[in-house]
């Protein structure tokens, strides 16, 4: 069953879809919702509900609330990826796999060997990757949307959480290898985990010292080379099977 | 360094590359390769090696070999993917994904639900599949390249293995969640797995049926719904963390 999220919080059993918005458009003139038809919504409050179409007009929809869900859908601890903007289309690659994956945080930051630079279209990316985390966030049947951030990397060291880590191609190659499954496992749920990853062409020392600095310990993910945007991805199915499916 | 796989095996301390080969064409025109540059060989034997080059001409290069370098980079257990082509570019993306994250052998099969065919472009895929995989094997620094075979269903069914898992949405929803991590956690080294996914829509029940008789054992992978792309992603990210980071 096709899931959207509301921008609204359910206090009745009843609610309205008007025709300005995506989930009116989708579910009215993609799906051809018709009187009776069903789909799952989750409100502001990640209140989960099947709900059917009472009525339809060229205005909006009105939905009664057949039946409340309870799921556990949510990655048992919050994962915050901080990545570099990546070329072509791969952080929006980035952006719906995170999701499909359980991320609940992902901030984009300009590091010293990033190869692309959004200062321009900061703007217009934000909405594009925002609508992507989305559409993969209904698509995979999650109850929050991944949150997407561009921040500077000083806002990025910021970031407070119960535990950070940062993957380090080097830390491999020193015979580190089970420093990321030995964390992931001290950590509970409910708490939070902040990664951290360079672009294309590395982390500098200077970073990798940076982040230390701040708490990060670098962990191997592994005796292959990961691309950037294979490397977060890596990470969150791991976070998962340690967490979710042990 | 600079990785290139060779259609040779090496015998002496010296080689040479011929300028109709990819090699040659990347190492000499796109690297620039002068006399003295190093770059990294495998041979047809997964023998790698540092070689560098001695003498340089538009009809060939020739190359000694400075050292031989022994590293462990592929998965414990060979794993083969069987999985449906799928629209876009998605199959081109698993492609290079799972080579980076250690496959070696993608199969790919038409199933009951899959939208896509490939009958009458099945060479031309084959060589386009084949040539991604090469560059992610280099990219990603393996000594084997993923081998890739489109069969018909009943072709994929006889493949032997000591494994056989089928990642299957129902099983989830049935609250099984741990069966992934109990069957992986007993393969030894040197095993082999291969590893069933569904197209888009997923696999119909005959299909299901089918490959229990053929002793596929059902297999949920976490109670987010992943992409037909997406889960044998998280399913090789997986096997990499429980076998080679614990």
């Amino acid at each position: 069953m096709q899931r959207y999220f509301l921008n609204q919080t359910l206090d009745t059993n009843q609610f309205e879809l008007v025709k300005d918005t995506d989930t009116y458009q989708h579910f009215g003139r993609v799906l051809r919702a018709k009187v009776g038809s069903q789909a799952e919504f989750v409100d502001q409050q990640q209140r989960l509900v099947v709900a059917k179409v009472d009525s339809i007009d060229a205005e909006k929809m009105a939905l009664t609330i057949v039946k409340e869900l309870h799921q556990q859908v949510e990655l048992p601890v919050a994962v915050t990826l901080v990545v570099s903007p990546l070329k072509n289309d791969r952080s929006d690659w980035l952006v719906q796999k995170a999701t499909e994956l359980g991320v609940s945080r992902i901030v984009f930051t300009r590091m010293a060997r990033s190869v692309v630079d959004w200062q321009k279209q900061a703007a217009k990316k934000q909405v594009r990757l925002e609508k992507i985390a989305l559409a993969a966030a209904q698509q995979s049947h999650r109850l929050v949307v991944a949150k997407i951030d561009l921040l500077k990397v000083e806002q990025a060291l910021q970031i407070k959480a119960d535990m950070a880590l940062v993957a380090w191609e080097e830390s491999a190659k020193e015979g580190e290898s089970s420093r990321f499954v030995q964390e992931i496992s001290t950590l509970k749920t409910g708490q939070s985990l902040c990664l951290w990853f360079g672009p294309e062409g590395g982390l500098s020392s200077y970073e990798i010292q940076q982040l230390v600095q701040a708490d990060y310990k670098p962990v191997g993910l592994g005796p292959r080379i990961l691309r950037a945007e294979t490397a977060p991805i890596y990470a969150l199915s791991g976070i998962s099977v340690l967490t979710e499916l042990q």
